[in-house]
């Protein structure tokens, strides 16, 4: 999968680190990217920290395709994420007009004041992300996509930018759950595994109501693979005696 | 807070990153680890891939007095943290005695195959953590506490060890809930922020009920000073207007 199209996220925001918080934003972008063909391949959280934000986008941006941020543009103190990013990539923060207009279609002209006036205060050649819910916008800036941090309105920013993102092939996956324990079956799936290196095949144990089991995960962008390599877990399973369920996924 | 305690988590898993999960321990690490005195400083999420792993645990360890890894420590050809691991302190894997009798706690003998032998192929030299749930341990090297993926068995895991970290003055906090909006608030807070420099003050938007609202989250080692500034937040929504409800915190 070389010709694949990766992503990282970096979520920022010392109420996750202390865990006041419990991040959505995480699992909400990693399966929404997965509908686009882009694969996220790391993430971050990092603190309110200017030279921690600066370090995490300067070595994501240059990693990967796409790099999505969350949280920080707000109009207090600790929202600094504008001005990380304008220092990551050395450009100005200006008072965009664009913004401004937007923010005004949420707060009186009278009430617009200059802490209100931070989330118009933008890197310079930025492109905006709508924000339906509150109206103050997120960001593109060169491959950084500049997003909120409150769940609801970091999803709405998220929606409305997919249909922009070019990702690869899509990726397909397909479980199996097998009612045995890891252990039983790891080299038997090893084997399948190696047999498949343009498949990615995890192995997931789990407990319910007091059996052991493990959910096997194939993902991969041709569907044939797929289906042949969930044919030989099956048949594994049937092997060791062990009662197999299949599922197709995205 | 120069003389602070700090860690770093890293997250292994196509799981959490492909969206097939929802990771819970990095909420559960964030909390427990407030409990010590000891402030989580970044989390990473990273792919099953070999040269990531190592790459974290390396540039981790390096930064901070503790790195928590969860996940990779089982019996599959896709559990390969023990060799990432071994890798980044460029020690070698091998056969731990005392592991291997563990597993047989649950293990029976004749079912002690080689893949499950690879959960006691540790790094030379580590230190073992216990595993109350399923006794596959995790272990420690260095400064480095490698978990389970498991959340049930890696919440097992940790609370085994705390007792044993060494935390710097436990970290306090005081939340007042605003009935008002950041904007409102956001000079007179960042003035505040500005008159407490060892404090940490945080700005968190909500909506309840329709009713925009503020955590103001207040967050230090001194309680005098928690104490003082939060009034001086209560005071500042006095004066403006707005309804104040605090709460202490841990």
């Amino acid at each position: 999968m070389s010709d694949e199209v990766t992503a990282a996220l970096i979520i920022i925001g010392n109420e996750v680190l202390s865990g006041r918080t419990q991040d959505a934003n995480l699992h909400y972008i990693a399966k929404a990217l997965v509908d686009c063909g882009i694969r996220l391949r790391e993430v971050r959280v990092v603190a309110d920290d200017e030279a921690a934000i600066i370090k995490a986008v300067n070595e994501l941006r240059a990693l990967h395709r796409y790099v999505f941020t969350t949280g920080g543009i707000g109009p207090t103190h600790d929202d600094i994420t504008n001005e990380c990013v304008a220092r990551a990539f050395g450009v100005p923060l200006r008072r965009d007009p664009r913004a401004v207009e937007r923010l005004l279609r949420q707060i009186k002209p009278e009430n617009l004041n200059e802490a209100r006036l931070r989330m118009a205060t933008l890197p310079e050649g930025c492109e905006l992300i709508d924000n339906p819910v509150s109206h103050a916008p997120g960001y593109i800036l060169g491959n950084v996509y500049v997003l909120a941090g409150v769940p609801r309105i970091m999803q709405a920013m998220f929606d409305g930018l997919k249909a922009g993102l070019i990702g690869g092939a899509r990726i397909l996956s397909l479980s199996v759950t097998l009612y045995g324990s890891e252990g039983l079956i790891a080299a038997q799936l090893a084997a399948i595994q190696a047999g498949h290196p343009e498949l990615e095949i995890g192995s997931y144990p789990f407990t319910r109501d007091g059996v052991y089991g493990t959910a096997i995960v194939i993902r991969g962008i041709d569907r044939a693979a797929l289906d042949t390599a969930g044919g030989e877990v099956r048949e594994m399973a049937r092997q060791l005696g062990i009662r197999a369920e299949s599922e197709n996924g995205a």
